[in-house]
């Protein structure tokens, strides 16, 4: 991190002359402009191209006193930068990674009240980015926003690829409309029908949200750096094509409190006329804070298998026993009940999982199921729900613990929190001490349920805080962070990269819930990794659930190979081969992949991409003569033409996993194709994609 | 406490007839019938010497879902019992306690559900405890109540002496009026403007609320053992006299989230025809359960000093500097900002109140304001409040530590929460450790403002579930709590001794606020001491405030002796003195009795008693030959008539500090008189009490 910190610590300020307040990208594609309006509201506007990205839209704040901040300002002062420096992350799509920006600070001051608020834009060659600062001054030291303002006016109908606004989950299907159709479409969206689901509005969608003009124009909006801030939504107004900040409110009714000096998570605008270039864009990193872990040698990648899509997909179960009408955790003796027969996490099956591990060359195995309360954890609004530290009789941790540790293969820590937080946090302590004092370096939490204390929702910023006090509190103990149910992440990972996933979309355990679009995996790049990676957990090689469970209907839409490509088109530091063990090994030729496939990359290239339909990505494994590429399909049958210039010059011997002749998600998902070629820098090959298809290749040096 | 748990190992149970479901209290004065109405809702009522005390009353419960539990019921079984034993308790007005009870369990189940409800009554000489017990059954496992329909339905419009329903504070001036002047009176109660007030209703008051019929029964309702339940109010039919149960919500609008096996707090109703019973019932703290601390040998009780009443009285602040706009405990430096010079707690001042606790034979100084933070902890919704680790610049702790020690005085911490619960609980350990690496064995914690989260309040299930912890975990660290602001006590330190102190009404502090009613102290005995001592913090000798800070005009409403009479009458095993040193250095001579008088007492004897009128108290110290005598006075001028027979044969020497002849709370407050007498048990003596007036008696045997 030194070395970061140094680059931090030197970077080029320029003061540049700007035009009134517009402010140009370094290649000139870019233009935004600052401006008040005759009453004094701050707006701004983003051009691409001569293009308009954002129509003029207002900026500010409606307060629960002392009146608001959005109208009667004057600019008190313009400060201009620049900058261009580079910075090497711990883990991700690249090893190192450029910030290259201009810098516009508008320091504002509310003429009637003697109020101070600055907007700090950054415009980098791929997008802007803008937050408010508010200095500390005695004219405003606390206040309480009670509606963000923002605004993102658009500039014509758009095709939105979207999610409904929901306080509580993301876990949705993505529709595809024009804005204008977003609030007739609202009801027919499918998604979580847990009783926790908080839909504030059918004219609000969730950020990161992907947009395409009808000229060609990809449009993406997000945020970036949400610390101690409610998450934000984006209401329409659907007349004027107007977005809008919604944010999260808390049980009151009040959306943020603010303490000056402070500032607000950065608003991103993602515009160009490339698709791939919204993938390749690393604003949402670049406007979070340098790293904050002195030493980061024990953060690592983790490739691992589980104890979990049996339990997803019905065919074992969490909980122990069925004797008891409830469970507290302080009286209950598992010793003297019956246990069912169907408990998933038992010694014997954990111990034939830690041998699949080190057979194949995993780091870990999580378990879930193994701690006790899984009776009736869920949706009881129970306070001690969980105590992360007892095992159920059948788990037995030390010989698990020892025989792990004999095997080379990590332990991953299962906390399902069930959002009861106060419960969590009170036992975070020992909880993370116990796992250090056996082996586990890496935990997966889960906030499945409402928010326990009742009327709080997931993504307040009362809950905001507490996902990052356990991401810091586990930096304390050395542990790394994958958090399930949590708000959508914003590129927290590069200021604290112990967060080594999140999940905070619909993963693939919906494959097993009734199922996924085939285009799902095509869209999620666009929206939701745009903040960070996701633990997806891919690899399911059984799509016919019912082999596992009967009484299971679901199917998992996508081919064999579609699963081995989302490895590198969903890259990740933390990748989980979902599917059971005796599935591989009846697949253990396209399984190689699996095994084969980098977690951190040097550098990667966006190849082709359209969101919702295709994409196509390429990455270089870090420190390795190692490429592999990735060719996600949507629902449409097509061709992906692969040009490999990303190579070095020589030859090299590319492995490819495509879709069979007759593959279909649908009728005929098992169907591949392994075949070995010799590639150059200068080879290019036509790879054929079935509906829900999709390839993979591993490149090496040919001997 | 090996002891105490034999005792209850040991206890007798009879089972013993009952005429249908009436049962008689040992002396027959009692008698509570529990019946079902035609509909089969369960009621019961409560008759003393044959006078209704409370007349038929519903119980019950409406349920989020699932259906209510008011009706429908049918009896399954009544179980009787009859126990009679006696414990000890850490510390108290008695050494020895006496359960007598007869106990009968109506065991309920709902026809048309088939959920099985229980009612535990037991019956003491003096009152009637009652609670809902819910067990383990697969029909009602989690349940959400929305409506406790306890009944409390009087017998006439009885007077009653009542503070309004708030689910934030109980800081308000009592008020004597007929139930039925209850709702016009409720605007013009005195009590704290804070913006954390939260009255629910004009009809509602709080418990512990004591009435007296027009026939003369004195008749007290309040709760016992209120744990893991909202807090209860009672909200008053005025038409029919009926009062209901009104519990303190969640910010969703809930009362309670259950679990079963589960039980309510208990419901008391003390009745007599004798106001003293009241005053020695020992109903709460019989219907806790025993001691759950095994070794209570570090629990002391403490007569202590603070600096304290000079910030209270604005002679001096709690903060350090006029500097800051607000603070960011992270990031401010106290050093380098300019004092203001009005910091209370400097350790010069620090020093000189240890050598004067240590001259005058104190256990204990409290310090307030000695932590960063206090600029502006109140009333911003300010998560990160207080650290409450970092002393200010000006409080030099290590010194202070020392020079404690080297004085054989203990330092009581002082842990002002601003009602940023979490805050409180994230530190807590830190804070705890704290304290016990640098010689602290008591705490004093704040819970002023509004409770964040924003949208709960302090007396909720989820606050009450906090305020308990809070005590537990002192409890593993060997600490003392002494919890202002927080729930009112309801016997928890039967169970919890550790908890030596409570706020939980009107304190002294008021005097410098605007002044209470002389009256004020002759009814918190009958009402907030009901549940456990209350730190009041007596001692005020000085009434002008206007002297400590000539801006404050306030006037302690009290003579100087009543202030004496109160370390007596109002029992706590925490007692402060607490006007300043040099106030007392003018009186040493009335300042003797502080000094002298015990904290924990063999026996109490309660003499004379009027609610909101007068009370005589005379207690034996714990194991000495030492008697003390308190008479508090209200308004009107009195003569208290003392008979000695509470000592034992023997002569002894009696020093009473009594009003001065012309002396008056308001005109002559520190007119006093100290005499000498020898009494035996055959003496009576008149002492005439001021208005506002009082007495104290110290008892020694003559030499």
């Amino acid at each position: 991190m030194k070395k970061v910190l140094n680059l931090i610590a030197g970077l080029l300020v320029l003061y540049i002359p700007v035009t009134g307040q517009t402010l140009l990208s370094t290649d000139g594609n870019l233009s935004m402009t600052f401006s008040l309006t005759d009453n004094g509201t701050p707006r701004y506007s983003l051009d691409y191209k001569s293009k308009p990205a954002v129509r003029p839209s207002s900026l500010g704040f409606k307060l629960k006193k002392g009146g608001d901040l959005k109208d009667g300002f004057e600019i008190v002062s313009v400060d201009t930068a620049s900058v261009d420096t580079t910075w090497r992350p711990v883990w991700g799509e690249e090893a190192e990674i450029r910030d290259n920006h201009r810098e516009m600070l508008v320091n504002l001051r509310q003429k009637s009240t003697n109020r101070l608020m600055s907007v700090r834009f950054r415009l980098f060659d791929d997008g802007l980015g803008f937050r408010y600062e508010f200095p500390m001054q005695k004219k405003l030291s606390y206040f309480v926003i009670t509606d963000e303002l923002t605004e993102f006016a658009m500039a014509g109908d758009h095709e939105a690829y979207w999610i409904p606004a929901d306080y509580d989950t993301q876990e949705y299907e993505y529709t595809r409309s024009r804005l204008s159709d977003i609030a007739s479409l609202a009801d027919s969206v499918t998604g979580p029908t847990y009783i926790w689901v908080d839909r504030p509005s059918d004219k609000a969608v969730q950020t990161s949200l992907q947009m395409k003009t009808d000229d060609g124009l990809y449009i993406n909006i997000h945020e970036a750096a949400l610390v101690d801030y409610p998450c934000m939504h984006l209401e329409l107004d659907d007349t004027n094509l107007v977005f809008k900040s919604l944010l999260t409110p808390d049980p009151a009714g009040d959306m943020a409190y603010m303490q000056t000096d402070c500032v607000t998570p950065w608003r991103t605008v993602i515009v160009s006329d490339d698709a791939r270039d919204i993938l390749a864009s690393r604003i949402t990193l670049n406007l979070n804070e340098p790293c904050k872990i002195e030493d980061t040698s024990w953060i690592k990648t983790c490739k691992y298998i589980g104890i979990w899509w049996e339990m997803i997909n019905r065919k074992s179960k969490w909980s122990y026993t069925n004797d008891l009408p409830n469970i507290h955790l302080d009286k209950v003796d598992y010793n003297k009940v019956n246990p069912h027969g169907q408990h998933g996490a038992t010694t014997d099956k954990v111990k034939r999982y830690i041998d699949f591990a080190a057979e194949h060359g995993f780091d870990g195995v999580l378990v879930e199921g193994w701690n006790t309360g899984w009776e009736d954890w869920s949706n009881k609004m129970k306070d001690e729900v969980f105590d992360f530290v007892t095992p159920y009789p059948d788990f037995n941790l030390p010989e698990i613990r020892d025989y792990a540790k004999s095997k080379g293969v990590k332990m991953i820590m299962h906390h399902e929190t069930s959002s009861s937080v106060r419960n969590y946090e009170r036992r975070m302590d020992e909880a993370y001490k116990f796992m250090k004092d056996n082996g586990y370096d890496a935990v997966k939490s889960g906030y499945v349920g409402k928010i326990i204390p009742a009327g709080s929702n997931h993504f307040s910023q009362w809950l905001v805080n507490h996902y990052l006090y356990a991401v810091k509190k586990a930096a304390d103990y050395k542990i790394m962070v994958n958090a399930h149910e949590a708000v959508r992440p914003t590129g927290l990972c590069r200021t604290w990269p112990n967060l080594i996933g999140n999940e905070s979309a619909r993963g693939s355990e919906y494959q097993a819930f009734g199922g996924s679009k085939p285009s799902h995996t095509t869209i999620l790049p666009f929206t939701r990794l745009i903040g960070g990676p996701m633990d997806y957990t891919p690899g399911l090689f059984e799509n016919n659930i019912s082999k596992y469970n009967p009484k299971n209907k679901s199917w998992v839409n996508t081919t064999l190979t579609n699963q081995l490509s989302l490895y590198v088109t969903m890259s990740s530091p933390l990748q989980m081969a979902a599917d059971l063990p005796e599935t591989y090994e009846q697949f253990m030729d396209a399984f190689q992949f699996i095994k084969d496939v980098a977690l951190d990359w040097d550098k990667s290239y966006y190849l082709e991409a359209e969101p919702m339909e295709y994409l196509t990505v390429a990455r270089k494994a870090k420190g390795e003569d190692k490429w592999f590429v990735g060719g996600t399909n949507g629902a449409e049958r097509r061709v992906s033409d692969v040009s490999f210039g990303f190579l070095p010059a020589g030859k090299y011997k590319a492995t490819i996993y495509r879709d069979g002749k007759d593959a279909h998600y649908r009728t005929n998902p098992q169907s591949y194709i392994i075949e070995e070629k010799i590639v150059t820098p200068k080879s290019r090959i036509k790879i054929p994609e079935a509906p829900g298809g999709g390839y993979a290749i591993s490149i090496v040096p040919a001997k």
